[in-house]
């Protein structure tokens, strides 16, 4: 795996083989679910547990457990080798694609989404994502953690059993260098203007104490939602208590409305 | 229609309702084709050029066209309304989504795509994208003109008759003026070093007197080939009647290993 970047844009990508040989429950061209092979075969299911890498944590339950994290199968990236940059020849800049790909299965249940988790549930899925970012980012030469999570086939999914992903990274992505960039030119928390402003507008979707969603004013996907902290964070765990459960009250709401479209 | 720009960076992004509108020929989740629903109803046939927007040009065979163009019925851009750019409160800054959209059909034939074109066929299409690049550029308040061409369903396409889009623009696209002020950065042509570069590294894919072609080091998506003229050109209409033609037997290699994958 190594990671390059453009001849001339600060524009990096990951490239990786072994990223094509994940197993799939989708088939090319079928609709979504038909390939599903159902919670006997499906990895991350409760009793097959042996099937994914050595577990790095978990929530437990009993005997089992309710949530547990562990290395994905089929990383992008990996804490091997080198994390500096080089530079050859003007134009060819790389290092190895250093960082941790982890994945959080969020419930035993093969069938329920993101959409059905309760307040409680989605608050522990939010605090362990914190928890992950704070254990990744500790790690030496890390510069960028992400959090993602595709749902359904068109976005790549290539496991139905819900879960999330992490990765970190030795670079910072141009896209978020530029904000930050953009932001320090623009002087205070220009987020906080954005959201005092659109919380008033009719691009407004959802609000409570501590949260407000909107839809961006250049959305560039249909259906696409921003959600913030009214207070200043910078950090997701620097949020409150209340702060967590308010996000789970916004997210429950956004997520019902999005399944009825 | 309206262009709008990002709250913080210079990203800009059309939004447009009509273009939901647009006829397709595919079905969602169907497989490639399957809704392809023949000559008689294509828009693009023969015998069906009323059901088009008045055309702009063609090239005339016979009574008939080998090719034409005329505007896009569902426009994601047009040239109405104001082209300057505003900005309220800060963080809106719009226009009109100001410029031309135009469609190029390429061939009569229902079911020839670029790959079954001859070479003498290619040259028509890449003159004529040079003669339309020059038709739009010419218009006051245009900044940018991009030639592209969707290829099967996962692109987005939405008629299978073989047809090529062009769109102009009030703005530059911020990976382009990224890609303009890093090229002045770096000074003289950086293009011609890494033509140089590539075309002696395992990354060339293809090369005859005035082109050369090569998979990009950092490659963003599987199968991605650039393709360029060896002398340096700033525009297509620059190009020798050689230029043309070895554009013509690069392309015409490209899409013939591409089918074959």
């Amino acid at each position: 795996m190594e990671l390059r970047k453009d001849y001339i844009l600060d524009r990096w990508v990951i490239i990786s083989k072994t990223r094509a040989m994940r197993p799939h429950q989708f088939k090319q061209d079928e609709s979504i679910y038909a390939n599903d092979k159902g919670p006997k075969e499906c990895f991350f299911c409760p009793k097959n547990e042996d099937k994914t890498p050595g577990e790095i944590g978990r929530i437990s339950e009993g005997r089992g457990w309710r949530m547990r994290w562990f290395p994905n199968k089929f990383p992008a990236v990996r804490l091997q080798g080198k994390y500096d940059i080089t530079t050859d020849n003007k134009f060819f800049t790389y290092s190895d694609a250093y960082g941790e790909h982890q994945i959080i299965v969020e419930t035993q249940e093969h069938d329920k989404q993101m959409t059905d988790f309760d307040e409680e549930k989605l608050v522990e899925v939010l605090k362990t994502y914190a928890n992950r970012i704070e254990d990744m980012r500790a790690r030496p030469h890390v510069k960028y953690v992400t959090v993602f999570k595709n749902h359904g086939k068109a976005a790549g999914t290539s496991i139905i059993h819900s879960h999330s992903q992490l990765i970190s990274l030795n670079i910072i992505p141009l896209e978020v260098q530029t904000k930050v960039d953009a932001v320090k030119r623009l002087g205070g928390c220009p987020y906080c203007e954005i959201i005092n402003t659109e919380k008033n507008s009719h691009r407004r979707v959802f609000e409570n104490d501590n949260m407000v969603a909107f839809t961006p004013y250049a959305s560039r996907f249909n259906m696409e939602v921003w959600v913030f902290p009214k207070n200043h964070h910078k950090r997701l765990d620097d949020f409150t208590d209340e702060d967590y459960l308010d996000m789970a009250r916004c997210l429950k709401h956004i997520l019902a409305k999005l399944k009825t479209l």
